[in-house]
């Protein structure tokens, strides 16, 4: 199948072009490279190195024999999806190319207009240019199980069956997200199920759980093959924070009382998450939603595990908790419709944290532990990050 | 009180800050002039002529003693936004200043990402505003009931009690939105929302009704202070424009069966229902939402109204629907709030109707035909209408 990735320089991009390349589909990547940028922005950089898009691809071409084409260029630019989506031709498009870290969002207005706007915008020129090139391209969209925030019922997948005096609707399921990034992403799940209902197109938007993880059966054959790894206070993710602040000898540092709990999956399943979204594909008009988690825990079970994985003793701290979340809750959410498809997942065992501290173990030198904390407090409307100046803003 | 309108040279906006003004309220108005631009690019025109604001203004003064101070200024320059309200110092804003046609958003692409830009940052810019110079001031924010879409269920005032797997929760209310205008006006609702919880702000969603009518106790002391009246086909509403084809011996357009049933009300009670709101304002931390209509019809009916009310024969003509929506549908939406707090509505009565029809008889040398026939089909991704150009999409 032919399949446009977008967002194909990133954390996941990367290594999906990849995984769908070796699986026999033909792919191809777009990407701005904004989010090398955002780097710059923080000073700060991926754990582990990761090469130019250009060379990885060459080198994906050496080690494979398989060849991934690239588009370089910006999805608000409605001409250059449109051109684009004429060149290649595809008939799935996996859409990654967002801004999505939720301290990013939140660091002050302009970061917060750039990301709505950026995520916005971006997916209203995929669907419009899908729309007008052929609504039989199934969108692929990454969503996130933050989209839900905390509610006090039971999570379904996208939608609640709601009896209400006496009347009984099936209705999209209530969204109380808690970043402006959050928010980015149901104002698109909310874009995406109109322009299904309208136009007749067909996506699979997969609110994804938290994933943690760095290798996978293509990334580990060559090290310019690596995808990136985050562990910074702005884009850094949970699990990896853990592993980097333990090898480095620092308490790990759970925010609050460490109750928050959130879906979890190893960077492995949302490959396979993904091809087979593309390979049992949304019928014509169907918006659907799957929940693209495996396990959930609390922030606390993750900081004991990494504790219990890890050789030596390693203290756990709690912070004042930087967001405006719950730290205590209800949560049980659904995820069996990948299940069904037919996901065999990658369960979060002491060995995969192990595996993940040996990565962290091999690039210790580049820790930069002044990196770590959280900057971004949600309560305020303006952080004192480093920042060096503004992000891209794009009409 | 001191009482900051947004968008208040327009339909609504400039009713309400005179009303506001002769209440005693300390009235100043921002606006943009893009509503009179939308014009120019549709070719069409108010069908009573409305004076320019500074002009307005003037007048105002004369009749009444009382002044308006006007700020003229985007909302997406987050600049102006903060320099307006530093100057004025608001206790209230109340925000209309918003592309509010839902078949201008669905022109194409760029009206569509032009309407989502404009609404979802001039909101975001307020809310920062608001929260970095005074979080005591409470935003009376015009949403719309279409946001709500048309459910299996009786809609309620922006929450819904739901009892799932036997636990039970308030959430806000599922949306579903028919327009890419529609859309946007979720999308402020989730961001409002979210600035409540997380800086304490204060708002009033107020989820309108179709609004008829153009003449109220103000606008009527001088032909100066008249308010627009729409009857195109963009940004022209459904009772206006029967009331326009009946007067000119054209037969009025229901689209499809008729059946679509819309909460509604008279221009009088939005601005007695925004006072409401505001001298009653939402506590601390407070988002709460007011369904702002008096009654409900369906298109038919109102064309039976209109025909009634009508001294000669009026013929009634079925187009194809461009729109898609439930051609017929359950529709039940609770709306006490306001009544609660003291509103007595001005009800649709054949007296409104002939009061309507006179407006338009002393102005029917102004009607243009050619302008009320429906140009925008939800189902192109392109219309032909005869736009000149662009809207000003602003980054």
């Amino acid at each position: 199948m032919r399949i446009l990735v977008l967002g194909g320089d990133g954390y996941l991009g990367w290594p999906t072009a990849l995984h769908l390349s070796r699986h026999g589909h033909d792919v191809a990547v777009v990407d701005n490279f904004v989010r090398r940028q955002y780097d710059f922005e923080m000073g700060v950089d991926s754990l582990v190195p990761v090469a130019a898009l250009q060379r990885r691809v060459r080198r994906w071409e050496e080690v494979s024999g398989l060849r991934i084409e690239t588009f370089v260029g910006d999805l608000t630019d409605p001409v250059f999806v449109q051109q684009t989506l004429q060149r290649f031709a595809p008939e799935s498009i996996v859409h990654f190319a967002e801004q999505r870290s939720a301290p990013y969002s939140m660091i002050d207005r302009q970061h917060a207009v750039y990301t709505q706007v950026n995520n916005v915008v971006g997916t209203l020129n995929v669907l419009y240019a899908i729309a007008e090139q052929d609504p039989s391209i199934h969108l692929v969209k990454l969503g996130t199980m933050g989209e839900y925030g905390t509610p006090n019922i039971d999570i379904e997948e996208g939608f609640l069956e709601v009896t209400h005096k006496g009347r009984t609707d099936v209705l999209p399921f209530p969204k109380q997200p808690g970043s402006f990034y959050h928010l980015s992403k149901v104002h698109d799940s909310h874009n995406i199920m109109f322009a299904c209902r309208i136009w007749g197109l067909r996506a699979t938007d997969l609110n994804q759980g938290i994933v943690y993880g760095q290798e996978t059966d293509e990334t580990s054959l060559h090290p310019e093959l690596a995808t990136r790894f985050d562990y910074d206070g702005v884009f850094g993710t949970v699990l990896n924070r853990f592993c980097v602040q333990a090898v480095i000898g620092h308490p790990l540092t759970v925010y609050g009382t460490g109750g928050q709990t959130r879906g979890m999956l190893d960077i492995r399943d949302t490959l396979a998450c993904v091809e087979l979204a593309i390979t049992n594909p949304a019928a014509t008009g169907e918006y659907r939603v799957f929940n693209q988690f495996t396990e959930s825990f609390s922030v606390q079970q993750m900081a004991d595990m990494v504790a219990e994985a890890f050789p030596a003793r390693v203290r756990i701290d709690h912070l004042d908790p930087p967001r405006v979340e719950q730290q205590e809750h209800y949560y049980r959410a659904a995820h069996t419709k990948l299940l069904d498809l037919g996901l065999v997942p990658h369960l979060l065992e002491a060995s995969t944290i192990r595996d993940l501290l040996a990565v962290v173990d091999h690039h210790r030198d580049r820790v930069d532990p002044e990196a770590i904390a959280p900057t971004v407090d949600w309560r305020a409307t303006s952080s004192t990050l480093p920042t060096q100046g503004s992000p891209l803003v794009v009409g």
